[in-house]
């Protein structure tokens, strides 16, 4: 069924004929229209996804390669979405490591990892042997997808997965994950390196595997302040950038709440910065320099306001990224399960519409 | 028992004969030492707060006048620090409108406020009858204090009572209120302006009863991008400062995750800027310019890093807030419960300590 998207609808003019407008964006070079791609388009939001999950549990979803790719395709189905996302986990890799974790829904690690004999103990990712029913998955959902719309791999960034690890379950603070920073650097940092080599390998996979983009998502950079977030989480994303040049594909780094960390990621080599919606783009731009491309930042709730507000936010975001090559409009967050799939038809169309070249 | 404070220890040298070093800080001026106090310092990382607590239900705590002045002096027996801050909780004075209310432990509204019905039926807050026994603790506490140690009152920002109150109970994305500002944004207007004109009422009393400072904790800034923090947050923060310039005390406004909005309160008309810890201070000081004073930021996570290692960090606080009078230090966000009180004393004398003119 992955297979099927002979009912897709069709991308905006021209995007078919050379490099997808998003691999385009993703190297600041000019395209034909704003490419977009929403962060969770595959979930909880589409009546189909839900009609899914009543049948399958979200573990079953994420390793059953056939059911994972027909997730990944469902929202292209309805929307001419520049970009695809591997539907998964941040935490799947962890648990081909041997890390044992439940879902109630949030990630909860049976055993947190606060010593230094758990990360000695602690296996090196081998995909093809931990996860290879996530790089099937890869090789279903190109098979399944149009020639214009890119896949793109993903993967925690270490910082994030590393306040999983030591807090046990998502919480507000994620105060024993920060306590760990002040109290054990050296261990935190020992672990970071695990984690980033770690990711490095999954990413690459994924590349390997047909993925023609990878992002890394660092969910929890707002958790630190910028001496913090330089010592601790950056040198782990710098690891597994540096890695990842090999693949040949465009980097992606998403920094959750990162207003005030943009730039130390100034010359962090990645391609684009994900930026979220708490952020000004046109300051952040600023920050950055011509070097790096932007993708974002509609604030989710955006999506709430009637048709012509959403057509006032959208334009806002525009305005704010100039026009300048080099920005893939996405949400500043992930999708929020109660939004109208009509309003998400409503922004794709109207990011096309707004920027046709 | 409030008035008791025989035991409580020195404050630094100088500070008691003139202005208190915390208040000279709010209107930059030079000062003997660095002032410190510590956001929720009375709480519960203190033993004699849970020996209370185990006894007493924490509303009845803060509607009971003796016992909120306890509570408030408590932390002041133990450490030096430069300023009181009210024991109190920001729902009290929306319970004081009418607004039922529960602890569970965090603030859950029976009725969520979602319509202008509901809005036009809140009814505006009178302090002397509505929650007398705010104002009576804030004699209490100026009665138990010495002369050098001034008192703070507090409140919570209008948007951050929005969030509450529209959501019901706390959530990680508040994402009922965000939606509804986007759906309803005149209803937001005219819940935020009620809530503003009740906030200036209930500090000025708070200030008339002996509040020698006045503070608007701003929790959820971070929540808003900075078009819609300037739409919705500030106007209504703009309005509460207009209308407590009379009380003649310094007033200070804490954003928390206020990093990319610090340029739109640059000229709030607001003494003092209170920032949390995943900011810059160095940066902020320059956004602000030399018309605010600011107040933070170390990250209450330090306060479990090593003796050693915690001077360090106070130190990188230090440099970033520079020698420029203006400076009052404070941890960037609420103390955690789980904190060695002794870490708090080594850290209260090593800023007086470092910062000795």
């Amino acid at each position: 069924m992955a297979a099927d998207l002979s009912g897709a609808p069709a991308a905006p003019a021209a995007a078919a004929a050379g490099t997808p407008a998003f691999l385009a964006a993703c190297q600041r070079q000019p395209t034909s229209h704003r490419p977009v791609w929403i962060m969770r388009q595959a979930g909880r939001y589409l009546p189909e996804y839900r009609a899914l999950r009543a049948r399958v549990d979200f573990e079953a979803l994420t390793r059953t390669p056939e059911l994972a790719a027909e997730v990944t395709l469902q929202p292209l189905r309805r929307f001419p979405l520049d970009a695809a996302i591997l539907f998964s986990d941040i935490m799947t890799p962890l648990q081909g490591m041997g890390v044992e974790i439940t879902f109630a829904p949030g990630p909860v690690v049976r055993d947190p990892i606060r010593s230094e004999a758990q990360i000695e103990a602690l296996p090196q990712l081998v995909p093809q042997r931990d996860v290879p029913f996530v790089l099937k998955t890869v090789e279903l959902v190109r098979a399944g997808l149009p020639q214009g719309v890119p896949l793109i791999g993903f993967a925690g960034a270490p910082f994030t997965l590393l306040c999983y690890l030591v807090c046990g379950k998502p919480s507000k603070e994620f105060a024993p994950a920060r306590s760990f920073l002040y109290q054990q650097p050296q261990a935190a940092q020992r672990l970071l390196t695990h984690l980033a080599d770690a990711m490095a390998q999954y990413l690459a996979a994924q590349a390997a595997a047909g993925a023609q983009a990878l992002m890394l998502f660092e969910s929890w950079a707002g958790l630190l302040g910028p001496r913090e977030y330089r010592q601790f989480a950056l040198p782990a994303v710098r690891r597994v950038m540096a890695s990842l040049r090999a693949a040949g594909v465009p980097l992606i780094y998403y920094m959750n709440q990162g207003s005030a960390l943009t730039s130390a990621v100034a010359d962090l080599d990645a391609d684009v910065i994900g930026v979220d919606w708490r952020s000004d783009l046109a300051q952040v731009r600023k920050e950055l320099g011509a070097g790096k491309a932007v993708q974002g930042n509609l604030d989710p709730a955006a999506l709430f306001a009637a048709p012509q507000e959403l057509r006032r936010h959208v334009d806002a975001v525009l305005a704010a990224a100039g026009d300048a090559p080099g920005h893939i409009f996405n949400l500043g967050h992930g999708i929020w399960p109660d939004t109208d799939p009509d309003a998400v038809a409503r922004l794709v169309d109207y990011v096309h519409e707004r920027r046709q070249s």
